[in-house]
């Protein structure tokens, strides 16, 4: 049953914030961390919300990994992008349940599971890739984070042609999104989102200056999440945080 | 057609970011702006993505509505939820398509649309508002926006009791969210996520407070935009930015 | 004396934050604000802190400028910078009781006013404005500041060269600081500081550019200050802020 | 000659941002590093801005410490304050040569060094620090600063009492400022300010909530600065930055 830990199931062991652990619960293995290992018998048949003890007697909680919870544990074989520039990519390219979607480039499959998981199970996330490894290892991380149904992978170079005609929105992460907002554009069905991420302001630049044909209402902003750590007597923000990931631009597409 | 304008279509006329109009299309009528009227017969059969001239001479791009536009656009009987923080909310709630959300309070409806736009179309929104004439006027907002067959208002005041049981998400946009929390904790299952959004840091504090029993991965972020003015040779943020709208709590339920 | 308001005395008239009043007593005028005159004659012999009553019965405290009063109420013939930005380029340029501090552009004098502020009363401030007009105005704003004798202005352009030798900081408020920055490096001494406050980032970006010959410790910042709406129980910071000012880039000079 | 490193100068040896040393030149010593020692007999007679070389060859700028270099490199004894925060509280409290201000509590004597360097040489700091161990390590740190002839150490509880009146400002750096609010309007002179540190809300609120009474232009701000990496075609702020030191807190005192 879904909301119970079975054989094969996925699950996110947490232990706090900082130490969560997504595996793949089989039956006589062990899982080990520092906290002691986790016998996955003991595991299967639990409930998700469960709290369980390692070897050493730690607390871990059984969790169902979310979309965001793959994007955050995908290898590290590329610059991930952050869950709050999911959230407002999201946000701003229309997206949900029936979209179509364009992305570049899929590196490994992060941003490419979270756009899947929310246009299921209709629409389809079409996700090119130029280099052969990136998309062998994004359709593992795809098929592990159980999103690949809803996803095309072409392993081919954007800039020289989008396949897909009319598609609501296109996302790029790219290094030189700007040589991509012709093909973007010609992609795009009327009023559909352009949406780009870059960390650097050159890019930014360079890629808002493409979209000043074709595109309406652009815009470019960052996104600062701040932790907070709240405890009567001494909430205060978290003296660490984030100051930058990448600027997000967006635009719609009109006809001229 | 879907991407052609025709009676009774909903159309976003973007004059500029500050200047757009939600407007509703009807052969004969006119939609007046200070910058000239727009005759509907002419927009009737165009494109989305078509640019419009106005009495005037000026340019309108005829935008089909995003569940953003609807949100930016609900009526302002409440104080509405921003898009940047729906965007985190949807984002630490793990909410897409199936997904069973319980909200409060429904307010004008504006994240109750969002919420219900991610989930559709097997998913369903509860929704709770304890003001009967928000109630309706939510009831009228949703279906506006084409959502209110994904969800369904309750009347009813939140802190005496939720009906559904074993919800994947529990997402409170409250006074006083804290008295809420443990009826949230018996409405979700093992794992299901509770999001608070509150102004104020007290509130927090007595929200996370709250939460201290029977929730894991408890955190409290809050979430600055901030727009950049881009043109080749003098590129910088913009003047005035939002500097608070409020702080999004969550958490994950565990069973003990 | 000092402390008490005399005929001449500069007086800060205190409504609130917003509302502020930097005037000149003389004895049997009268000052108008929209909450009713002030009778100076009732003024004079006051204490500073003394809150008095306008002829309407509303109430405002009698302050004494601060430096950063008069940058504040800085003639607003150009754009002034920011007391935020003055306080991190005081503290980045080490300057202090005593320094011979090098500026350009005068603009309305606000910046140099504090600068004068802080190197009084041995140190000097070299002030450079190629508008004459300005260089007038400013020697207005600085008598009235009382930080005049500090000061030489010099109606000149700072890229046509430096007077003043081994000086101790350099500080730049200019459309483009690049072109001064070699001409800075020779007036400045060894381990001096040169800082320029920009608002785009292709000043800064070209400026940064300039100083990687002859610079040390060079360092870009920007300085965000948001205030806090502080009420027990409804505690939160406030919902509108500045966003931008401008970049403050530094560095210290190294013999090469 | 005070722009030659002479014996018992002083010195900043400058290799990166992160990597600087604060150390007082001895004839016959050497200073180790990780990059190689520094011989002391080389750096003698050099100008202040010099660059010399490691015994591995690593090239060292000379600089003459600023009063923020001691704050950055004053003892750890206790969590010291930002630079950014001293110059906000400076620029809040109108602090400038010759003025006479309270400060508690003096732990390393970061600030009180900061404050005093300007209000020199006219003016005064009279630091309150109630733990003896501290006022020790206090007074040997502004001595090696250069400051001790500004200060006037005092090893007492200020909530029990200041001594000094008609002060211009008082400047507070405690765990309960709100506890001391009573004795610095008492110790204030009309106009005076009130500025307070602190890290946490609730600190904030209850000392804002002092200052109701007989204080004017109350006002609680904090400050944030980002870092830029600035280098032509890959601009942007750094990725990490400090999210929260502490609120600043002021207002002027008034009579009533």
């Amino acid at each position: 049953m879904d909301d119970t830990v079975s054989e094969g199931s996925d699950v996110l062991l947490f232990l706090s914030r900082e130490r969560t652990y997504l595996v793949r619960v089989r039956a006589g293995e062990r899982f080990h961390t520092h906290k002691g290992f986790i016998d996955f018998d003991q595991v299967l048949g639990k409930r998700f919300g469960d709290v369980i003890l390692s070897s050493m007697g730690v607390a871990f909680a059984l969790f169902k990994p979310t979309p965001y919870d793959y994007v955050r544990k995908a290898l590290r074989a590329t610059q991930i992008i952050y869950p709050k520039d999911v959230a407002l990519i999201v946000a701003y390219s229309g997206i949900g349940p029936g979209s179509r979607v364009v992305e570049a480039g899929t590196g490994s499959g992060a941003l490419t599971s979270a756009l899947a998981s929310f246009v299921q199970p209709n629409g389809r996330v079409y996700s090119y890739e130029v280099r052969k490894e990136f998309c062998e290892q994004a359709a593992k991380n795809l098929a592990r984070a159980g999103v690949d149904e809803y996803v095309v992978l072409r392993n081919a170079d954007i800039s020289q042609g989008i396949s897909e005609p009319a598609v609501d929105a296109v996302v790029l992460d790219l290094a030189t999104p700007w040589l991509v907002v012709k093909e973007a554009h010609g992609a795009l069905k009327g009023g559909g989102h352009l949406v780009s991420f870059s960390p650097t302001i050159e890019q930014v630049v360079k890629t808002v200056g493409a979209m000043s044909v074709g595109f309406a209402d652009v815009e470019t902003v960052e996104c600062l999440v701040r932790r907070m750590k709240i405890k009567a007597g001494s909430t205060r923000p978290e003296g660490v945080m984030r100051g930058h990931t990448g600027y997000i631009s967006y635009g719609r597409k009109i006809f001229r």
